[in-house]
């Protein structure tokens, strides 16, 4: 396999190490396609974890025909919680989730050593896959030379597959597809979930990483039958925690050529997702699971503030206006 | 038809005047669906118009199943041109264009009278429709409301149809998703050309103008197949200058259903199209074709600068690895 | 003198020419110290120029102790009016202006030989230099090498000296240091007034410029004090339209080295200068101007739109507060 | 005293609790003008935490006058450190620091809760305040109520002093001017660590908290003059580290009111102080404390990657052109 030379031979121990235990060719890689709901974390009034309310969403979710989990991305809200917290939210939930589900294990820490052994801590814990975000405090020395040896040396000593995440609103880093056409050549980064919101460069991925193996995800379920038809195989979509089934629907209908309805239901998908993820976030994606009446959402962790009754009139509504929630009697 | 409350009653005198003259409902709307190319303004060396060379491209493009093109768009440098320059450019290219291609033109100025008054001599000059950007240089002063009144009082007052024009790189605006919705409504106003980098964008508008006859194209090549899925009727394209037949091609392959060639297809567009677009800019554009042997491109008018030779060879392999240029021999 | 290698020769005609008719020392650069004001355009109700009312504005000016006017700059509406509405108001004005005040004019195009047109149109209209901002529709195009080129090729041509204008939140490009730099070699480039929020540039500015005669001043009120501090030698301030002489009097108390009033008098200046320009742009000079009762301040031309009731009463209260405008009775 | 009515009440009971503790008035408040060095923290080459370093450099730093020390600030890389490193960081800086100079603990976590864990493990370390800088990862949902509603409750739940921390380059989030007047006004929150470039702002910020005795600091060692011109009492500037000296002389050349030679220094710190903090960050920091050799810099945390021979190169040259150096022999 052709090796980027500009960070060949930089991890000679890891890497060797590595090849060992993988092997590296494009076929082995995990098969990332289908929806993945990135599942938010339930807290109890007190913001403790709730766990027992873990357990009645994921076999609430278990029903629908998902790819699997992403547990402890954005949504799951993996920034304001502790880091044994974090570890032990990978656990439970592998305990609650089938074994025929991926889970994917938000692990990212903002220093390299500490992404290293948190991804570990999550395979260990009982992750497929970890997802990582680039680090983004130190905005202005993260270079594409610096954010390629992070990555490169997180997968080399990961003991499973590493997912790249792409996060602009969040980070305020774009990451570019040079540097994600090298990473996509280390046999242990399966592929990339890309929030942003341009589909235009996930056709570039897909084509700069033509027989790789490395696989794109959309982001956002607001781009899921775009980048579908630009090569994409998949969404990590924060919709799938309220709206699963429709999602696996879309994919379907494009799968079987149903253009026109595909179409239609993307169209109605804009609005509703929008307000739960760019607009107004986790808090809302809770709230409208809290109004479906089988999950729980419950409050977010501070600073992370409840919607406010008015945002929630407007949430329902457009939900219900789309068919995406029941009418309310 | 529903008229916007805010905006009602602003413009009495002309709007009466204009729904005498316009049937208002949406069947009438001027069919904008296909390819346009949004043509280059050809110079000599000395940098006045060259309009033997104009002639000469049109007749090119003639073979091409184009829907139309745009005159004094962005890629035909209108910002760099003098008032009765951007005029006399829609009126030789009437003269050169078939009867059966729409001819679009670039009308807008910064102030509302001004534009109103460019508009109707370039309707005067044979223009089918005109395409209008926003104002940007007061940026803090355009907000919804003020932008909204622009739009709606020159499509009162303009004698053809009026597509509005999103171009956010460039003017630093993005007109959002509920103004366009509100102008939508407005009887004189056919579409949209959307350059932004955000087809879900794209998509919401396609649903909230459902049933108004207003349609959607995209300004990118780089996301013409996911603006198609989502609903859009097809793009100005600064590519089609260059690879028309490729484009028009790509619609034929959406149409027929060809997913997985149209998508191959677009991937295969995605870099050379950036080079040209968002990366060069209108110099790369012509040294394209330029270097293509059909067409005349020549020089811009300065501030912009030709390619450096570096950025030429690049072009050029670019454009000729994936097949969009023939090899040099 | 040292010249820019990367341009020396590139015109060289028009700057051999050139160095004939200026002596090139820096000791015999235009003294542009002190208050400028950016005089607003004023229109009748039917957006006509209202040349009376000009006049009678420079009158009540003339009693301020300002350097000097600029004319047609952003506060000038510039990119609202016809070519020959912008020489016309040169004109106009410098009838009205005393000699002994510098008339600068805002003469920039977008192209390079409309700017050079313009700025020598200008110059036979009375102006003893001509301001120019960068050109910004083509964002992408507009490197260091290319503004270079323009700025430079434009001093080589113009008949009077040229001011460069930096206005990032207007233009959408901030000048880089470097590019300010070598420009300030050019021996017809007198100084630059810069528009952007950090006064740390111009602190640079004037150190990599020592020496040369290179003359800095602050775009806004609101950072005069601190421009001053590190060595500009003054303001090109729409706070002037209205105020002049408080900014006129801020110098003095620096000059006179009573900073703790001088401080108090630049934070009394921070809000109402904020609502005039980075908020409510023109209409609000001009709102406040007719508020004062003694100069005429009228509408502006569409799409800019007036100040709302609401938002005349807010900045009525703020001027008062701080006591810029006389209590109303 | 007046407490804003929008969070009133919100926090009873802690904030019952916290008024017994601290008078809450104006008078009270910590004073804290003066120049601050936000130390780095030193680590040995295998990145473990290297006190016997912080001992030495701190040791180095006590002969000039600061005012005090931030330790584990963005200088601190405290983002690439684990909770109990942060607080041994203290613990030991502490106990290196002499009583008279204070020590202000860099404490902010993304949750409330955590950042007011860390906070008082800090306090109970020996910090005789915190610096708090935003949560910023969920940033759509970081407005003006959530950020007014968070600093509140860390204010009142903190047993030490609290200073508000805007760093915009490094967040993403510019800390406004209502929000930070806001917040002034509560007993425990004695100032504004402003890192943004508009010194404008701070002048607002100085005005709008007038008899407070909020006291604003300039973040950036090239704002410093300008920022205590308009009002403010001093600076934690990362240029303190390794030219502390100069920064102290250039306050007392302004309490002095020598203003030529203020701005002559205040010019000459600008570009390597560009170097160190906006352009190459930490590692530049500490390459120039190896240079100057009194200092130990070493190694920062990965993905914090060195800065290369020729950026050493282009530091050293800056730093020796300006006197801030001694010339390699």
């Amino acid at each position: 396999m052709a090796v980027n030379k500009s960070v060949a031979g930089l991890f000679s121990g890891p890497k060797t190490c590595f090849l060992r235990k993988l092997s590296g060719s494009a076929s082995s890689r995990l098969d990332l396609s289908g929806i993945f709901a990135p599942i938010p974390t339930p807290f109890n009034s007190d913001e403790s974890l709730a766990f027992d309310k873990l357990e009645h969403n994921l076999g609430v979710w278990q029903k629908i025909p998902l790819r699997g989990y992403l547990v402890q991305g954005s949504n799951g809200e993996f920034k304001l919680l502790k880091d044994d917290e974090r570890v032990e939210m990978v656990r439970r939930s592998r305990h609650f989730i089938s074994k025929d589900k991926l889970l994917l294990a938000g692990s990212a820490c903002e220093s390299t050593r500490a992404t290293i052994e948190m991804s570990n801590l999550m395979a260990d814990a009982g992750a497929d896959a970890v997802l990582i975000i680039n680090p983004c405090y130190y905005k202005s020395a993260m270079n594409e030379e610096t954010l390629l040896k992070y990555f490169w040396r997180v997968a080399d000593e990961c003991r499973v597959p590493v997912v790249l995440y792409n996060m602009p609103a969040n980070t305020g880093i774009d990451l570019s597809v040079p540097l994600i056409t090298k990473l996509a050549k280390h046999p242990n980064i399966a592929g990339l979930k890309d929030s942003g919101a341009d589909v235009g460069k996930m056709a570039q991925v897909v084509h700069t990483t033509k027989g790789l193996g490395f696989q794109v995800l959309s982001g956002s379920a607001g781009l899921l039958l775009p980048a579908l038809v630009v090569g994409c195989v998949g969404g990590i979509n924060g919709f799938a925690n309220t709206n699963g089934a429709e999602l696996c629907q879309l994919i379907s209908l494009f799968k079987e050529g149903k253009l026109e309805e595909a179409g239609e239901l993307q169209r109605k998908i804009m609005h509703p997702n929008a307000l739960i993820t760019r607009i107004w976030n986790v808090p809302a994606t809770k709230a409208v699971m809290d109004a479906g009446g089988q999950l729980y959402g419950g409050p977010c962790r501070e600073p992370l503030a409840p919607v406010t009754k008015e945002q929630l009139k407007t949430l329902i509504e457009a939900f219900v206006k789309e068919g995406f929630l029941p009418k309310p009697k």
